[in-house]
């Protein structure tokens, strides 16, 4: 297959792609033990953002879609073995409306799957031109990195009341908003575009993270479980610093702090859900949260609007960024 | 440092040199927390086999040492996300005569800095010459995920008896074994030797590294812990299918099978090392590792012997290669 890139593909053309190339994807390793958690994960691969994004940053800089696939399902397996290491360390049971792969299998099958996934990823990572094999690896790593250490700031950050704002902001820059900002920006790499582009798709991935997160923070409070896959409240039972809490916490007279300090020990599960939703009604964090959101989703359009290309070309890109933001996937 | 090819370096200088430039090594992920283990773990760095081997690989082709010391520390890096990972899923408390990474942070900063290393493994890795890269990542990856698979064959085992000796010369391969061939075959690599050399060269370090890992399952039933670094007997109170036990359990009559059987789920832990022992004397298992270690130990170095190349430039090599039969580090 050789892709003419001077077609647009829509999202929905790409995830096609995707799927067709992938779906019945067999790794080399032969260990029946190890890999079966590894299928198990990807067989609910969810939305598929991280690759969606890849190629269609590619795909508008004019590169080859056929190419820019090995390395999207690289940064897909990256993003999985994220969340499988997570998933441990946050004792989560739910991922993507089933079982997440230390409850199905075990913590040491969920170990050694996510460490597999991270190899798989920098195989497929490497699947591109040589010329090209350098860029894309030492900003990736620099990436991986981040994200590792954005994990470790979420984890501290569950024994402090008094995370800053920008300390969050931070956290979730690295934890999430930097591989959303990668897969663009590799896309760009991949399609030979010029610094400064790479640049700005950079930060359009970076910002559209931001919002991303905070949505995500947004939905684990007040989303519908069946939607978003994940245990409503799951966050506030995990003291986790969201930017709901983040806001509550600055926003509350020393009445609301004190009673957001009872809630971290709170020992009664719905109650303790229910009494900090109370906080964050009272203190009308939903208006303030949808405010920020927006904020950064159009800052990161911002970013877009800037590069040089006829605006027909960056349809499916906006299109993407749109879904997210309304979280219509 | 530009360091002359010529030059023959014997393995302490290049010990030495490695100590010398990675003894301040600071990683670019600002996270104190995530680091500290990561900087815990690499301040008593063992032997430094790997390094050295791909080090003196390197040399002995006449490769440059300024070079290939990146990728010795990406090797040796990955070495050690592998036991601090190990560690968790074998439940060991000791590891080098200190704390493992998870007795003395936890388990999720052991996950976390162990994510990390593998990262900063692959970065140092991919600091080489363009032109090799690829080469070097496509092996690399490779071997990276028989590693993983042999760790999980290494648990499998442990709830079974009747282990063959060729699954567990095939398990101790991938999870010991095919590190060390990769060590010397990078070192190949980055001095452009042969393809026939590489080839040579890997097949030394693969079976030096079945005699390393025999002698170490040797070293764990009969060691002293003090050198060892590790609570001797601790594989017999896993369970651990080592080449002692494979052999006992194939050498054993009725009896001897009924009693290594009761000693699965003996209570009492010292019990439990000194009746298995017993039953490794009793059946003569120590003499019968020592003529397999030797085995695998001349059939490496007859690799060796085929690489063409002046004998004396293959002195560091051998050096290692009988230090490592002679646990004489």
């Amino acid at each position: 297959m050789k892709i003419n890139s001077s077609l647009l593909f829509s999202i929905d053309d790409l995830l096609e792609l995707y799927v067709d190339k992938f779906k019945d994807v067999r790794f080399k390793a032969e260990n029946i033990i190890a890999n079966e958690p590894v299928y198990y994960f990807i067989s609910s691969d969810g939305k598929l953002i991280r690759p969606r994004l890849l190629l269609a940053a590619c795909n508008m800089f004019g590169g080859d879609l056929d190419v820019a696939l090995n390395p999207a399902f690289g940064i897909q397996m990256f993003h999985n073995f994220t969340l499988v290491h997570d998933d441990i360390m946050d004792n989560s049971d739910v991922r993507r409306g089933r079982p997440t792969v230390h409850k199905k299998y075990s913590v040491n099958n969920a170990i050694i799957s996510g460490d597999l996934m991270m190899i798989y990823a920098y195989d497929y990572l490497s699947k591109i031109d040589e010329s090209q094999l350098r860029e894309v690896l030492t900003n990736f790593n620099d990436t991986a990195g981040k994200i590792i250490e954005g994990q470790q700031m979420d984890i501290d950050f569950e024994t402090r009341m008094d995370v800053r704002e920008e300390e969050y902001i931070k956290m979730i820059g690295y934890k999430t908003s930097v591989l959303l900002a990668e897969s663009v920006r590799i896309g760009g790499i991949i399609a030979n575009t010029t610094d400064v582009n790479k640049e700005l798709i950079y930060n359009f991935g970076l910002n559209l993270g931001l919002s991303f997160q905070i949505k995500d923070d947004w939905l684990d409070a007040f989303g519908t479980g069946e939607k978003f896959g994940k245990k409503i409240g799951g966050d506030i039972l995990q003291n986790k610093k969201t930017m709901l809490f983040v806001k509550a916490w600055e926003l509350g007279d020393e009445k609301a702090r004190e009673k957001i300090k009872s809630l971290m020990i709170h020992e009664d599960e719905n109650e303790k859900i229910q009494n900090m939703l109370n906080i964050y009604n009272e203190l009308g964090i939903n208006d303030l949260i949808e405010i920020q959101m927006t904020e950064y989703f159009q800052k990161g359009l911002s970013y877009l609007e800037k590069i040089q290309l006829p605006e027909e070309r960056k349809i499916p890109l906006l299109d993407i960024a749109h879904k997210i933001y309304n979280r219509d996937f």
